[in-house]
């Protein structure tokens, strides 16, 4: 351009992993970012605790600081970038931002699945806008894939694999045969877990991803809490194995089903049929599955997490917001605002589906039959049943059955579940998976 | 909303399948569109020669007209939606369109591939924009994805199967065994390929795509019948058999590498490795995998043509034009433009890869080593080499011959088979595939 570029001053708060890569792409792609955008992009300031940590970005230590409040209160930074993470401090600093009157980007699963409609209200009220490509699937380009490319559609339903480090997890188990426990500690050496997964495995993490789709796609406001969830954690090495032989694999999926008895929204470990892309997702990768009712099958499919993927998409949203896209796109969207068209949620007890149990049973007779009996007064068929005896001498007197059923609904599951732990001859709990056909 | 919605109005010429399709969406989905944009998007005129057929849009044919001087003389349409197809009238129109300050919306990639720059000029001198999103894999969002959200990136390689037509008959070949005349025949009996489906199957429809693309990604300015292409009528049966035999299957890809020697280009039908993401492709989707410096292997997959999938990125468009995203994204990324830094293409006969090759020779002995001296004289090493005797009784005297090559480049092989065709033990020309790997 030979007119004179219009300076927009961007403030990065959270000088972590993402933020070091966001850091490398504005400071070292200058030249890339003015062609991009045109505009001349200027990252003005960054805060963290930790000001003397050497994250390989000679550049970034003369704008370090260890006060937010330098960005807060510097009148030319128009754009807040927010990456430390949480729901509390996280929370403080873009309302704090939005009062500034200055745009915000984050990365926050968390905080915009707990104070979505908070945050939207307060940026409404003072004209700014919130942008959070990064929030969901990492480099994947979601959230602008149905907020923006899939708008002509009714979206019917939502298949994601949106956490890296169960899915790391599952896929490694799969590959070594190693159990659970010996899984985790390798993917916590690797750095592909932390060193408290519980949100990762668990599928909270997942849950809070879904929730945000959720409310994009179908305009539902959902509390990421109410949406039924398992972890990875209930997963062994032997389902590995009855998966495999069955033809499937196991991913931990966020699932959501707009179907004409309200929204459906679960996150599982699911058995998903072998050779389907689903499938085929390994290692730390995300992928999303949306089925449109005008365009029908789409598949996103990239890194979820990771330094330079995530900051692709915060830095995609930062140059948005720098010219302007995004007040349009913020605007029309309108989320969690009060005139959007909200889908009603379905009793979770009443979703329709195939599941995969599995017991510890005791190899003796009759044992069968009475877990028979429990499925059938609660209306549940058997599709597959397998029950191996134990030939290997490690026994402790029970043996794995699994079970495959028809299709049922949670609720009766659930109640046959129940009903299957009292009985004497089980160990324990039965696993509970959800079957993708 | 409660305030008056403003209204916008469009026009559309060309009421074909892709046009039915664009009409079901606006007119019989008006309160998704409006919901969806915050205006009142209103198909005010449908422009066609054939006014009669029932497309099955009651609505449609009360605004339709034959003569599309309807639609640029209303001064309240601003948005034109190109849907005719061709270069000559499509033109025409575009450019009559554009001179009448109207914004265009199109899917016609041969007219981009052919005339972008001259239209792309003439949008600017007019104040107006052109969005064409489903001018290239229909209905998966890989223009905004790469043109919006992947714009933090130096784009690095794209490996796209673009031509549906292609795909459906080179997975129909796979699964059936049949060979390439009878599968088109096939194909066009379902409506997946036209009567003269030429353009789609010789590789000329994936290279203007791919043109596109790589205007796009890397600022190419690149006339797309320079880029060196072979179509998949080559490809028979018994090379579907040795494919599958050493663990590929066989799609046409569109690929672009940008090396530091230059912007690589190419449409081949290619060996892919059975399993990834590419090779699963089957029937008529499409799929377009990007590598970005930052954000990695990026893949997306969807339907690639059919009414309401095209419809579907063409009504995006048509919001995005009515809401303003797509001036400033004409704005941005500001294509065919003078100031935009074009990558420098790669002499073709420099581009390195590995090579397929199959020739039918003479069933006797020496063959092999004049063969064999041919590519050790080209510096071509094999890196595998197949031959099965006619123990068929079908022989004509000539058996196929396989060879997969080690890594070189596209002289090199040119050559060598320019040298082997002239042999008298081989009949016929060799026939090049590349292999990705």
């Amino acid at each position: 351009m030979t007119t004179k570029q219009e300076t927009v001053k961007v403030g990065l708060v959270g000088f972590g992993t993402i933020g070091t890569g966001v850091a490398k792409l504005l400071l070292n792609e200058k030249k890339l970012m003015a062609q991009r955008s045109g505009v001349d992009l200027v990252l003005a300031r960054i805060a963290d605790l930790d000001t003397t940590r050497d994250r390989g970005v000679p550049k970034a230590m003369k704008i370090l600081t260890n006060s937010a409040d330098d960005i807060i209160n510097d009148p030319e930074i128009s754009i807040v970038v927010e990456l430390v993470g949480g729901t509390t401090y996280a929370k403080t600093l873009v309302e704090k931002a939005l009062n500034a009157h200055k745009n915000v980007v984050t990365a926050n699963k968390a905080l915009l699945a707990t104070y979505g409609k908070e945050l939207f209200d307060l940026a409404r009220a003072n004209g700014c806008t919130i942008a959070f490509e990064a929030a969901v699937a990492g480099g994947i380009p979601i959230i602008a894939g149905i907020g923006q490319s899939l708008q002509a559609n009714n979206i019917q339903s939502i298949r994601a694999i949106l956490n890296g480090t169960s899915n790391f997890i599952l896929s490694t188990m799969e590959e070594t045969g190693a159990d659970y426990d010996a899984t985790v500690k390798e993917a916590q050496r690797l750095g592909y877990a932390e060193a408290n997964p519980a949100l990762d495995v668990n599928g909270s993490d997942a849950a809070q991803k879904l929730a945000i789709l959720a409310h994009l796609s179908f305009g539902a406001i959902v509390n990421w809490k109410d949406i039924p969830r398992v972890g990875i954690d209930v997963v062994q090495s032997v389902d590995m194995y009855f998966a495999k032989q069955l033809g499937y694999k196991i991913r931990l999926l966020g699932v959501a089903n707009n179907t004409k008895s309200g929204l459906e929204l679960s996150v599982s470990p699911t058995l998903v049929k072998q050779g389907t892309n689903l499938s085929n997702v390994s290692g730390a990768f995300n992928a999303v599955r949306v089925v449109g009712d005008a365009v029908g099958n789409v598949f996103f499919y990239g890194k979820g997490a990771g330094e330079l993927p995530t900051a692709s998409a915060v830095v995609a949203d930062i140059l948005d917001t720098a010219i302007g896209r995004t007040a349009i796109t913020f605007k029309t969207l309108n989320l969690w605002g009060d005139e959007r068209p909200a889908a009603p949620l379905r009793n979770p007890d009443d979703v329709e589906g195939r599941y995969y149990l599995r017991m510890d049973v005791a190899d003796a007779t009759g044992v069968m039959a009475q877990i028979a009996d429990i499925l059938a007064k609660s209306s549940i068929s058997i599709a597959s049943l397998l029950q191996y005896g134990n030939g290997n001498g490690k026994s402790n007197g029970t043996v794995p059955m699994i079970i495959l059923t028809h299709g049922t609904n949670e609720g009766a599951v659930n109640q046959a579940i129940e009903k299957i732990k009292a009985l004497k001859c089980v160990k324990g709990a039965p696993v509970k998976l959800r079957i993708l056909d």
